[in-house]
């Protein structure tokens, strides 16, 4: 089976069960702000989380039903942040993959509360998920890691120094700090708790640890890069829109071409630190090959 | 021992205890965002939540080391809620508790993340305690009681039907669902989850959930009231702030005279509730005595 085929397997198995979530909800939630979470929710985000997080437990054989519960929580975080950060008191964004933001679409208000109620939904159902687990401590510790990665030590503390910072005054040693915290500790989450719910050994958490922090790293170049070089039809936002806002970004400190070396150095590194699970890595490998080269 | 003496000995447990938590987070969360979180988290609350789980597991003789976890994490979740409430896309409140609002104080970005970061370290500190439980089941039950209370089914769904209600389209059916949603659902949370922490049978778990749904009407109740009669310096914040802005309250409907006589028959069903615990109920019964006579 080739990486596409068995991302698209994760991914459709992922979004079936994000759907029963939502036929579950109507008549619970009120009408409007589940609207507006779902808005957000089946925007075509590209999965990239919950993916990780199945690939995982796929990987180290653990139990799939229980990961997809952490999967949805995890896209729920995500898309939480998102809405909150597109914010006019925040990044102040009109368009987000090529839709309106949740708040154009529908109200501030509504934004503001369907963030909150995605963040809270996300506990809710690894809560459940604890509860009905055989395993109650490594569920726990999953969750922990989730909620600790998104939280006042983690992806908030990103957010907050990275409103603080600006060009001028920043440097790359503090963008390096943002973009950790900010995206990294958000993509090492489903990778730690995966293996914390497959019952790896300490061992394998700190490989898993370190690819996921490769993999940020990464990511969030890739994005610089595209961020200068995109055009609005590709990327479904206004290119640019990071640097207009004096926002510091890889390309700003090192430039273009040193931004593309060190997204090929990261990425040998993160296929490195998969090394000891041997050919059962070939999926996360491949995962951290084609982000690199990504394009859109 | 007077109500009022037991009553500020769990208050000052408690905010010794989030002090604590304060100081252990210097140099861990961003110095800008624990301030924002700390200005609101210290800003005079009445520290209700808190004191009704303590005094719930008090009163059945559970552990309050574990109890003063959730405690924390309860005053968390409503200073979240608040800070969210008052920005200018919400309510748009200046003053809260004689102060500016925390956006007023620090700026919208700040407060939103403030309010996501209360959030995220109410979650994280109830998952620590449920990590060290030694009845994980009942740790994890108490939290979900909580978050499910705060969540898209319970006050947030209640903020969001609140925002949409105005006093002409309105009826007191709805606003009985939205005050159950907005208020009671946070009110009964700390009571059934210090019941079920220190192990109360199903019976006594309903008991406190309708002690809290009494309590719960009585609070909104009585709030409304001195909505209306209160003034600014009495209340720290703009008097008939609500009745400005179309809200639906108890007073625009059945009028001030017919809101008291409900308050005291609320209480009295309050005061019912409790009849199962004896004696040991004393405090929760001086708690929604106190509570509908308070004139501030």
């Amino acid at each position: 089976m080739t990486f596409k085929e068995r991302q698209t397997q994760y991914i459709e198995a992922f979004d079936q069960s994000l759907a029963e979530w939502r036929e579950h909800q109507i008549g619970d939630i009120p009408e409007r702000l589940l609207s507006a979470m779902c808005y957000s929710l089946f925007a075509g985000g590209k999965r990239v989380r919950p993916v990780l997080l199945l690939a995982t437990v796929d990987m180290l054989e653990g139990d799939l039903d229980e990961a997809m519960e952490f999967a949805m929580a995890l896209e729920m975080i995500h898309t939480y942040s998102l809405i909150h950060d597109d914010l006019p008191a925040m990044d102040d964004d009109d368009l987000r993959r090529g839709r309106p933001t949740n708040h154009k679409q529908f109200d501030e208000a509504t934004a503001i509360l369907a963030g909150d109620a995605l963040l809270s939904e996300a506990a809710a159902i690894m809560l459940r998920a604890c509860r009905k687990s055989e395993n109650k401590m490594a569920a726990i510790q999953a969750m922990e890691e989730i909620m600790e990665g998104a939280g006042a030590r983690g992806m908030i503390a990103g957010q907050m120094e990275d409103l603080m910072a600006s060009e001028k005054a920043g440097n790359e040693k503090l963008l390096e700090r943002i973009q950790s915290l900010k995206t990294a500790c958000l993509l090492t989450a489903p990778l730690v708790s995966g293996g914390i719910l497959a019952g790896a050994p300490l061992g394998s958490l700190v490989s898993l640890r370190e690819y996921g922090q490769c993999l940020g790293v990464c990511f969030q170049m890739v994005d610089d890069i595209l961020d200068v070089v995109g055009s609005a039809e590709e990327m479904g936002k206004n290119p640019a829109s990071d640097a207009k806002k004096d926002k510091l970004t890889y390309p700003a400190f090192i430039g273009l071409d040193e931004t593309r070396k060190r997204v090929e150095q990261w990425t040998n590194w993160g296929v490195e630190a998969l090394q000891g699970f041997g050919d059962r890595g070939w999926f996360l490998r491949d995962m951290i090959l084609t982000l690199a080269a990504r394009t859109k």
